[in-house]
């Protein structure tokens, strides 16, 4: 048999146990919330049928979504967000309880081009609430994600919130026809990488008049804090009724925001604000770090048609999305959280070959103890073993020849600190316990 | 556009929410056990190159592999087991600090026909060291197993041990030539369905001779203690040093466990056991309940060939497997653990569109001391709130109108109990906290 290379597909990668520690403690955090919200976990299949994943997202998915024939000859897909999935699954139950809020923590799959960073296959955090079209739903959502992001440790964040329907009353104040929405609102959002002159020269270049500019230039040139944004558009918008219900969604949010104790300034009105997907119906919601230059963190908004396109009623529903891969590419970026290295707090050295049964009975009163403990398998050198160890990034090795089993010790060795002392083994769970709640 | 079907492709299914609670219980004990013992976590793509993913396992592969060919041209499939990805992992990485112990919890998938009960999509709990020949390893294995399916809440349950060595040394002895190994390694296996006699009548009807039979109904027929089991073995294949080897190797095994205090009547020496996958070259182990009629809860084995089948070297390594979906059956036919219908233990009703934001500052108040809760988003009939409580399965509901607003007050339903009681917001949160002890 020729010997087969040991490749990864392209633009996928394994995840190692210092990335996946990480990982496992953001997603502890963000199940905790979730649920503390009263939201509940599901997990949908990774393969659904074709026509679902591309009933919704058309030309796209036929690009980015990856495709398969299963035996039986069905035409299958990898699933693309968690949000299709979801309205397949509330579709598909009549009896569902609504209002129904749930939340999936599951891997997609896109194969976009690969860049730094960017996999082809990433996990989303999603959490939504389905049946209900109260602002208290929007408001929920954002307080959960302001809780999150303070939780993993982020200190410079912020919550920025638009309406899409305020958008839609300024494209349509302006005179720009309802099908150019989506490419106005595209323009708008890269105010924070072009500036303001770089959007009205895009603008300009796609051929918008002058006086269809003015409006769009006024709200580029909105600032000071939400009450005053908020009072701007509500006179800008005085004729659009449409964008005045966008404004009056915003202000009932921020009033419930302010009920639940969320900081005020965790929360930034940005009408420049746009989200790319185009199922968003009224408020949206997106994540950035203010302390470095990440797009964003994860986001969302309302989405009154989407989760209804496999039923014959419309759901009315809002949901926000946390992309755990960015959110541990900020940590690694910020260097706030150290990565840990192990788990393991003891390595069990074997210096001998009669003492490997005490040796297990060591090993054994740690992980008796709660304390996360191996014993070494192949007999070597004591240096070798303790490289290892400092290797792998375990703090400390215990070590035991005849004299100290006759003595019912151990050496304790503190690799961090290079100290070694003797203990007894009545001890010895005592003395680890101290050393590691020192360090941690 | 015409309505799309919200169904769920052929032998896959969503995880409801009282399921994943369950589930997630069960990870947390199996991942706290897997790091205590000194196990560090991975996790791989669920994409792998098709010759990666064939490489081992040939023509079933063809057949059981999901197969899709991406939008480079490249042949891919969804990962068929975990051991694979391990060794294309370890054989990637010549820097590996070894023994490398790692764990991963992820799903698979396998196009088998579907059944009651088994999926096309389902998760494996691995658990592997991979660079040592150590017996200490599989013992370790075998260790925390017992651990795993006390803690899970097992009462009746057995971790089956044999050799491969041993059977090679019977298959042997008996005459059999080395390629008819598997053969008789499946009629042998069935011991526990089709019992003695339908054993050695399908051995007959296979043309197996009378004196080839003997020895393997010899082996049928032991019974007794480990010890007593041990002994005969040693015995009966006194003259096949690889059979004597496989006895060594498993009483050294019992030895070890002795030390780490695992109890004796927990692991049983049971030499009709052989497993299915091929590439097993040492100690093999299944986990059983003793109590139910249920296959196998999973289990493994030292395979020192297969982690090297991407590199130039021999690398020794074992494992044992959790099936996580298997694990769950059993407790639910066991009935010994409840479901719990739901995490969030506590409902704010509104019943009056003023108290909007004296709710939210209830709901707040009880989020914060760190008990799940929800508020109603559309307010409706008391009734219509509390039915939706019951029918989620949370026991606890609160209600404040404008009474209690001025007396900074609660009604506090008890919808397990029926009973309701006025409490002031400064008592509510110790009274919660009672209520929700007491019936845990």
């Amino acid at each position: 048999m020729t010997k087969i290379e040991p490749k990864i597909p392209k633009g996928m990668r394994d995840i190692e146990p210092a990335d996946m520690l990480l990982r496992a403690g953001i997603i502890a955090i963000i199940r905790e919330v979730f649920e503390r919200y009263g939201f509940e976990p599901i997990e949908t299949p990774a393969l659904e049928y074709w026509e679902i994943l591309t009933g919704k997202y058309g030309q796209e998915a036929e690009r980015l979504v990856y495709h398969l024939t299963d035996h039986g000859g069905r035409e299958l897909g990898l699933r693309y967000d968690l949000t299709v999935p979801l309205a397949r699954y509330v579709a598909g139950r009549k009896q569902l309880i609504r209002p129904f809020k749930r939340y999936q923590i599951q891997p997609v799959w896109r194969a976009e081009k690969p860049q730094k960073g960017r996999y082809r296959e990433f996990y989303q955090c999603d959490v939504d609430s389905v049946g209900s079209a109260s602002m208290l739903v929007d408001s929920e959502l954002i307080a959960l994600t302001v809780e999150v992001m303070s939780r993993i440790g982020f200190k410079d964040f912020q919550v920025m919130v638009n309406n899409r329907k305020i958008l839609q009353g300024i494209v349509h104040l302006a005179g720009i026809p309802v099908e150019k929405t989506a490419e106005v609102c595209q323009t708008l959002d890269k105010f924070d990488k072009i500036g303001r002159e770089g959007v009205d020269r895009e603008l300009e270049s796609r051929g918008y008049q002058p006086n269809q500019r003015i409006l769009l230039n006024e709200i580029l040139d909105l600032s000071g804090g939400n009450e005053a944004i908020l009072e701007s558009l509500k006179m800008k918008l005085a004729d659009s009724p449409v964008g005045l219900e966008g404004v009056a969604e915003l202000a009932e949010i921020l009033g419930y925001l302010g009920q639940s104790n969320v900081e005020p300034n965790r929360v930034r009105i940005n009408p420049r604000l746009t989200r790319g997907l185009d199922y968003y119906t009224g408020p949206i919601y997106e994540t950035e770090l203010t302390g470095i230059a990440f797009s964003s963190l994860g986001g969302g908004g309302r989405y009154n048609g989407l989760v209804g396109i496999f039923s014959d009623e419309e759901i009315p529903a809002a949901g926000t999305s946390f992309g755990l891969d960015r959110i541990v590419a900020a940590i690694e970026e910020l260097g706030q959280v150290p990565l840990k290295p192990t788990t393991t707090r003891v390595l069990v050295a074997r210096i001998s070959a009669e003492q490997v049964n005490y040796s297990l009975r060591i090993v054994d009163l740690c992980r008796k103890a709660g304390i996360n403990a191996e014993i070494v398998f192949d007999q070597s050198k004591l240096k070798k073993q303790l490289t290892y160890a400092d290797a792998r990034g375990i703090p400390i090795a215990l070590i035991a020849g005849s004299d100290e089993e006759s003595a019912g010790q151990v050496q304790l060795k503190d690799l961090r600190r290079g100290t070694q002392d003797t203990v007894s083994l009545e001890n010895l769970i005592q003395k680890l316990n101290e050393l590691l709640q020192e360090k941690k």
